[in-house]
């Protein structure tokens, strides 16, 4: 019987087929049989893990759709969900076209070279360490396809374009918001993270963000901040008397499904940054200090919003979780679980008053955005220096406050900047803020033609 | 101390027990001990990744549930909740006791003949090729337990009759719905999925179908297309003087979750049809493929929205996705990631094409299922013979196009023919659209007697 | 080039390393390296199962937070979705400070006496057997790190404390909910945990109880029933003419998709209660009977509203599913498939009586989850005398229905009058429900000053 599965499957099994068969062929060697079976076992068990952890991080993109649509009023629902699905779309084809090239490619300690384009360079992935033959020699140390090592990074890159999606919220052009995320992920993104993942200067400073506090979050937070600057405040938000008028989120079960998602999602974001599954005692101590993080970041919050709000604000719960899951990020894997609660505790508190801070400074970010993502992403990257413990895993060296310290202001120069730079181009050259009456009726109405809930009625905001 | 746990650890452990043990057992072999080890490895780490998977095609339920819940009208979504989730229970029941027999008992090419009842046949499993020796042998090609190969294919079975749901929403009997949703997991999609995976004609025929754009996508479409013809357009969508009026979804919130769970779930439903890790290439191949072609069928389905409709209209972005990835879902582990952003490109395309073709032709599907999975399916499965390259994975010939539209003819012919004749019959015998006056007021109050949402006004449509 | 990742790298790879090196490095025994490297490969694949199946389990918390938010009415949103968060960070710390150590410390059957704090307690895991030296010994069958054994338990134990929050919504104060919450976690639960699964006195009984219907399930139950009688009904429930007023839920499509990711987080919750993968046979086996009792207690749930309520109810079909789910953990492992059907079927038909049930006796639980969680909880661990089948899995002697009825009453005697004392004494406290015009006018307004929905215009209930 002819069929193309089993011709498929001779690919997948061919190593472990002969251990089923009645008469097991004759081999040469069967403890080189047994080693080789073994090989294909970790890579395949490692590969499995990096995919799966990629597509919880893929769904943190639900996640951020969910938070920031619903800490957002329900005549731009549309709009803000279709921002955060074309971006991603967006992330998928520029990444593959350049980003991962320009972040991964061999070359100097500042710049990719090589493999720039479509993941075209060579590479003998999963070969790793000196066996490794390619151009992306900086990720030669996870023994999985490239294509799995491509996938991941991926929907880490998005992640960072996602980011700014909720500071500029309310109030953008959708194609400049589509630009700019374009430009972000092809060039922005990958640029600076070459410096630490693609094995660059800051790396060879010894710089550790294990999982991205500053690589992907608080990159993702200069860009926001930058663009919430050069766009300005949501009308009325800043009233001429000084008053601060809060402009409550339109569904509030959308925000929490939405933060359990990217809690969730976390879990791949961070453990899966082991890239590989080992005896399985990294990943599991990363999801421990990932999760008490999480925990104490809603408690800290709780309790601080509880003291200077004098009620337990569910916005502030929900933020203080992700400000811990941000902080988390960079020392989760040679942080102690008591460390981890303690960070996770500062990143919770740090989120109440770094809201309420941007609002004193009238920079207006819808959900937030720049409070968890960058201000915890700071946090957490200044964390791995003071909690760090010498020796775990594996002898990492603890980087000193400075060497810390370095890398954050150099991805806050290089990044605020250029984003900084991009949007105002983008503005002088045709505006990417929505006219004033568009804002007043809704984006969705202005930039879709739609509405996301036709069936309800809706009443004026006091 | 009298443990239950430790017994039940027993079979789980045996193999590796003696690998902690202070002073190990002695063993004859050493050798063999280690292969025994490695196939126990093997079949466990592949079960886990096909349990997971199918985890994950599970999910898309809920994807299903809030798409179609979202495009449809509030006054509805009781009635379709309870549909998607009915229709999953009952094939849970019809594919155990019938359904998974007829697709992959042994018998004759045309039709199943071994095994047919609730799993009931000699089955040898995870023993695969020669050393299967069981009535289910068109699946002894991936070394795993039965009932994990039964989970997969059963949540495959479920999506098919999910499909179903969407076209003929918001105007038939809930009963019918029902009775329908059986048959056709009970009989009709296994009758023609044993073709084509249960090693039937066409697989002998060479024709080619990785992950189901025909098998499951456009088998659901036909049987979707064959209700909505029978049951007719809802009142009021098709106006005398030959206008169409459109009728918006209640909740896009709903309709972009569900996408982006959907999104999530293709992650199974592709990546997971290896059903088996091996050295984890061809998932991250397809994982690769299938991602990139929901991206560009997004962007492609926005850039032409943008041009025909001049928006970037949300429902077409989500439906571009959608088209995406039911167009990758035949070719996805034989073509290379440029041809799967070509074949998402053009399904993004022609998904908004379809359904203003299929309004032209006054057939009224409320979700656009039979534009996403009947016609994208049907491309999905051309773009096979279009796309493939020769040689992968393991030598899969590439079928020609006469092949593949063969296979695309006796599925439309078959699915189309006896859902169309069910459909009516199930008419005749007592109707299977709800009663005008209650299509107006709404199925939740006519068939379920409750409100979805009984807290917020509901306002007129327009 | 210096860099970070690949000494985190030299962690997880050193075992499988020398596979891909051009020349491998000389090894004394390449015997014992293929042993030593199956061993890894071993706690990695079951660490990473553990895991991701109480990363499932974690999800089951979005879950929660839907069905019941989506259960209750719009005016108590924002308080019921602040609750189910913080009651997991609660958890969190709680458990990880005293729960694990009093639920798996050693010590006696009645009590556990070490390693009681933060996970303090010597510990040599993944060491399994005899080869396991430390005080955490109940848990020496399954061959995984410390910190996923504490992950996946943490996970456990707070859905526990969740349940109690649906039945004692709409009406409890938030601390005093978040009070009982941490106490439940920290003592409670954990003492009677230990007589089961930390191998007190129940287990030495033969007591049989898989993945929790009585340690989990009823548990909650338990502590919820008391929390609903002493709390008493919602204002206006049962109305003084005898007549019971149906309080619908505000929002169908959250309780819907809380209940497809509830079903979710049961293929985590059951088939990852194995704590490892072995040949895969036994998860294979949970996830098929876990999803069969889940589909069948859905249809019986219909059936049985359909014949009483004279309409398929989507609350019951929902809550049918659930009982479903929650009859099948305690049997899942050790009954056929068609057990695992009549076990769902009498759960479905059981939750929906038990539902109608307590409404008789003027107890008020406004999401049922006494009904779905003790009265199927007990149910489902009388179900594992009434139809395990000796011998599977690996021996283990199925309980007398007598020893199932001993911990039951066990159980339900310690944990009701417990926490019927401590709900008292809250009272007594300082009271733990809410004044009466702020249950009225919502607890979203009265607890947290905010609305979840404040763009909607809102209709009075009937």
């Amino acid at each position: 019987m002819k069929n193309h599965f089993k011709k498929i499957a001779l690919l997948l099994l061919v190593v472990p087929m002969f251990l089923y068969a009645d008469e097991p062929a004759k081999v040469a060697d069967p403890v080189a049989e047994n080693a080789a079976a073994i090989q294909t076992l970790t890579v395949g068990l490692d590969t499995l893990w990096v995919l799966v952890a990629g597509m919880l991080v893929f769904f943190m993109n639900a996640g951020f759709a969910l938070v920031e649509s619903g800490f957002a009023q329900s005549k731009n629902t549309v709009n803000i969900l279709a921002k955060n699905f074309i971006v991603f779309a967006a992330a998928t084809f520029s990444y593959w076209a350049i980003g991962w090239g320009l972040m991964f490619g061999d070359g100097s300690p500042y710049l990719a070279s090589e493999g720039l384009f479509f993941l075209g360079g060579a590479d003998n992935s999963p070969a790793i360490g000196d066996a490794y033959q390619g151009v992306y020699s900086s990720m030669n140390w996870t023994g999985i396809p490239l294509f799995a090592k491509f996938f991941f990074q991926l929907v880490f890159a998005a992640t960072a374009a996602t980011i700014v999606s909720g500071a500029v919220a309310e109030r953008i052009k959708f194609h400049s918001f589509l630009i700019f995320s374009f430009i972000l992920v092809a060039l922005i993104y990958p640029f600076t993270g070459h410096w630490v993942w693609g094995g660059g200067w800051l790396a060879e400073l010894g710089f550790h963000d294990f999982a991205g506090s500053t690589v992907v979050h608080s990159a993702g937070g200069w860009a926001a901040l930058a663009g919430a600057i050069v766009l300005g405040a949501r009308k009325g938000k800043y009233l001429p008397d000084g008053r601060i008028k809060p402009i409550l989120g339109h569904n509030m079960t959308s925000a929490a499904l939405g933060t359990l998602i990217l809690w969730l999602g976390w879990f791949g974001f961070n453990p899966g940054s082991t890239m590989g599954v080992g005896d399985g005692s990294v990943m599991a101590h990363v999801i421990v200090t990932t999760n008490i993080s999480a925990a104490m970041g809603a408690l800290a919050a709780t309790a601080t919003a509880w003291i200077i709000l004098k009620k337990p604000d569910l916005g502030m719960i929900l933020n203080g979780t992700l400000a811990g899951l941000v902080g988390i990020t960079a020392p989760c894997a040679i942080v102690s679980p008591f460390s981890a609660a303690i960070i996770g505790a500062i990143s919770g508190a740090l989120v109440v008053v770094s809201v309420l801070g941007f609002d004193k400074l009238k920079i207006d970010d819808p959900v937030g955005a720049t409070s968890v993502h960058l201000v915890c992403g700071i946090w957490g990257t200044l964390a791995v220096a003071i909690f760090g413990y010498e020796g775990a895993p594996a002898g990492v060296d603890v980087p000193s406050l400075l060497t810390q310290i370095y890398g954050i202001l150099a991805f806050g120069a290089f990044i605020f900047s250029v984003s900084f730079a991009l949007w105002y181009v983008l503005k002088l050259a045709g505006g990417i803020r929505v006219a004033e009456e568009e804002e007043l009726s809704g984006l969705d109405l202005g930039e879709h033609g739609a509405e996301a809930y036709p069936d309800f009625s809706v009443r004026a905001r006091g």
